[in-house]
């Protein structure tokens, strides 16, 4: 609200400097001194040496408080107030003082808020208003009693948190729950009242109201199950996807049994879509009592052991062979698929990643041109964005790298058009365009997350290897193998190219940008911009540094 | 079993070398030629060339097959046995030449595992032995059928995969069962009868009961599974500590009641004190029906609202009140007292490690030297291992790095001293002693378990919080303020103090004697030996390599 403004006092400074003679600074603190500390240490050895020596040494005083970073407006008008009484006409001139120094209203808003209606109105007086402007706010207040007063000031100097607190002194609740609502202030009176419980459980029912309509679900389920308001709970904990929580609140109310019923089926049909086949089959089998249901969840979730547990303790072992068979077929099925595609990736990426290396190393003009011979023939699977036709992109590539030891040029023109390109740059890296120079960045980033996809599958496939091997006939023992077998190869596959894919112990700094700013010396300071930036980023990128990933060992079941 | 030598053969070269006149070497292999690889280009090279010239080339064709590496011995001999009966005087020659380059007895080896009797006759005579020795022998064999000959023969010569094949084309399946446990080729005779049910199982039986002799339960349970052995199964994963699969196996059985309940308890109890509190609660639950004690237990692994819903799931909303509430407080004062003791922790940590730093600048000599002064004055919570009152140890590190520089002199006395010297240091990095050069990485690696710890405790912290704030009373809500408030600290130090511990942007090499060695330019060549290796890995820890730890970051709860 107020800026930090110096007001002139090169008067003020010279009568200073004399009375100076002699202070020793207190000059021990550590930091680096920063300009706003500098200055009130100086305000203050001026203050402890003209201590109480108002009658000589008034404007000064007034000068040091008032010239502290930021002001310190009320301590000028303390001392206004002190001799308000005792030297009235040494306080007209303290407060003609503290006005000339900084801004009359803002000098009028600090008085209001020491609550202090005389000083506000001798203030008011040093401003150029016409008192039919200030008269009638200040008597209208002075009606008040002693804490209306000051939550009116308060209010009307904008400090909300202050003006709450008067009405919790005033012990007006309905007030205060309604100017709670209006500034947004939940928190604070939650702390006011927090040993009044009843009045707190109020407020907090405002507060989870309001936490709704800013659709933040999961507090105000929390809050209104703190008020044991279960079906409001429940309805916010499913808006809050928080099926636990919202089939608890539900079980709480009680709602009846069909309802309870309808809900859980919707909440475990939506875990079903998103994946979350153990939650599914939690509530399959505690709220639906569907146990073929949850069994066939369990299966989708690699839980085979948990499965054939509820099978049995259920009495029903049959289902063992009804749903929990068919369940480990389907589920080596699908990760001998995925573990084929991972396969298949990586014999396509790997190669295209050595034959972009060779081309770097021996002709890294046409490499960073984007010319890469032979980007028309490679297969489509290999990067997965399209090859481009035009050419643009690689003659602006080229212009660039021609001249990339020469910043100036670089500097000159990086105006508007620099945004632009680096958008489109951007674009372009993030397809990790076949061809392009982040094709390189692509393909590594690729492998990784295909090591990442393929470490987070290795239990599922253990557990599922170990479920087929649990099992005699159905050629289940089979099955196991060739998952086991598939996985054993691509985890071989990531193994075996981790060092070369991530270059471990190769210099990542043999790049044509980066040679050439270091030689000019100038390195710290040359930052590439715009379209140039995103290239400079993703020869920096973050696999250069952070080293390869680790790949999760496979170990094959000693029984296959 | 055979080394891989190469005979004599320099009168052979000789002869050769005129044969060789004209032969072009197939030199396109991309790899790297080995020294095998390059012998056996030129072997088959010649053989090539020589091709059937049996009346002219003799001794240089099988010179040629034997001399690969290893010696390809059966194509040496089958020439003999081509020879045997269209010219059998050649053949005796080529015997001969054979048993002159390769060992005889090995020569016999390979001619029987061949099954070719009349070979290893012709081989045998070649030998100084006498015929007594051999004759019995062959003889034994030659009466044997065909198949029973070559069982005999590849056990004779410990080939056992492939006499185990044999006792399977036999039929001898008893035979092949007891073969199978004497040479533990069970996943060979699994593999053989894939295709015959009854059999596998008989060996698969086998192996189980091999797999729990050598400790091996898990294994050895799933087999058992798969042979519905449910009993033998339970046992083997009661052993394995996989009590989900044990209970599966013991209710699949079905053991009588009140054992299940026993070994249910046993088992819950068990999990109870391995802390795995979350499998304790699925026990009492589902196998003991005892739902206070898994509501308990669902509260120390953290999951209140598991274990809300279960209650309320099982029409006893009394619950709540009478062991989650009491739950929630006993985990909120828990996670209260550790993290006041981790902040307690950083508090002490922290200024050692700045002070530590400041002497390693200011004084670096004192600083490898060990004698780190205030070393006696730090409180013992600092560093965990006890100072140590003998200087011994400080005064070789002293003398040590006073001529870090020159190498020459640590090569010269790298012998039997140095690992008594490595294993000394070793221990001394360990215990991260006070005023030692190690205990600067002490405290890293100390910061760094803090930080890996409290990123593990959010998810608790959260559950706690948000279980504090969901109640009413018994000033739930305060609680919940406490450990939240305790979290964000925590939290704050230890993003404060990463980039500072961690050393974030400064170099790492500013050491004595990364500096003395890089100085002497053989920075690539030099690595110093016994307890020098200690302290320069410690110098060169993971630490400053791989960069900072991540802080997950603690949000408190609007609700505070």
């Amino acid at each position: 609200m107020y800026k930090d403004t110096i007001p002139q006092q090169s008067g003020v400074d010279q009568q200073l400097s004399s009375d100076m003679n002699g202070i020793k600074l207190d000059n021990t603190e550590e930091k680096p001194p920063t300009k706003a500390g500098k200055v009130n240490r100086i305000c203050d050895a001026f203050l402890s040496v003209l201590k109480d020596r108002y009658s000589t040494n008034l404007q000064n005083l007034i000068t040091a408080h008032v010239c502290k970073l930021p002001p310190d407006v009320e301590a000028g008008l303390s001392v206004v107030n002190d001799l308000r009484e005792t030297q009235p006409d040494l306080a007209d001139a303290a407060v003609e003082h503290v006005c000339f120094l900084v801004d009359v209203n803002r000098v009028h808003d600090s008085a209001l808020g020491m609550y202090n209606l005389d000083l506000a109105l001798l203030v008011a007086q040093q401003s150029q208003k016409d008192p039919r402007e200030y008269l009638p706010y200040l008597q209208s207040i002075q009606e008040l009693s002693q804490l209306r007063q000051r939550f009116k000031i308060d209010d009307d100097l904008g400090r909300h948190t202050k003006a709450l607190q008067h009405l919790y002194s005033l012990k007006a609740i309905e007030e205060l729950q309604t100017y709670t609502q209006k500034h947004e202030l939940y928190s604070n009176a939650l702390e006011l009242y927090r040993y009044d419980e009843q009045t707190q459980a109020g407020i907090l029912r405002l507060y989870a109201d309001f936490l709704v309509s800013r659709n933040q679900p999961k507090e105000a389920a929390i809050a209104y199950t703190s008020l044991s308001l279960h079906s409001l709970a429940s309805t916010a904990y499913r808006s809050a996807n928080l099926w636990r929580e919202c089939l608890t609140s539900a079980l709480l109310v009680p709602l009846p049994a069909n309802e309870l019923t309808s809900l859980a089926t919707d909440l475990a049909e939506h875990l079903v879509e998103t994946r979350d086949h153990a939650a599914a089959a939690t509530i399959y089998l505690d709220h639906l009592s569907d146990l073929p249901s949850a069994l066939r969840s369990l299966c989708r979730a690699h839980s085979f052991t948990d499965a054939t547990r509820l099978a049995a303790l259920h009495a029903r072992p049959h289902l063992i062979a009804d749903v929990i068979t068919p369940g480990i077929v389907e589920a080596s099925a699908t990760l001998t698929e995925t573990l084929a595609d991972c396969k298949a990736q990586l014999n396509s990426q790997l190669p295209r990643l050595r034959e972009l290396r060779t081309l770097k190393s021996t002709d890294p003009l046409a490499f960073f041109e984007g010319a890469v011979t032979g980007a028309q023939d490679i297969p489509d699977n290999v990067s997965i964005a399209p090859s481009a036709t035009s050419t643009a992109g690689g003659a602006s590539l080229f212009t660039r790298y021609t001249g990339a030891g020469a910043s100036g040029t670089l500097a000159s023109n990086a105006t508007r058009k620099t945004s632009k390109n680096k958008r489109r740059e951007e674009r372009k890296r993030a397809r990790g365009k076949k061809g392009s120079v982040y094709e390189e960045e692509y393909l590594v980033n690729s492998v990784g997350r295909l090591i990442a996809r393929v470490n987070e599958m290795s239990a599922d496939v253990e557990a599922t290897v170990e479920a087929c091997l649990g099992r005699m006939g159905g050629s289940m023992r089979e099955r196991g193998r060739a998952v086991a077998e598939l996985m054993r190869e691509v985890v071989e596959i990531c193994q075996g190219c981790v060092e070369e894919v991530w270059e471990v112990g190769v210099k990542a700094e043999t790049m044509p940008p980066t040679n050439g700013a270091g030689g000019n010396g100038d390195e710290e300071t040359y930052r590439p911009q715009g379209g140039d930036a995103v290239l400079w980023e993703s020869l920096e990128q973050s696999w250069r540094k952070n080293g390869p990933p680790t790949v999760k060992p496979f170990e094959r079941s000693k029984l296959l």
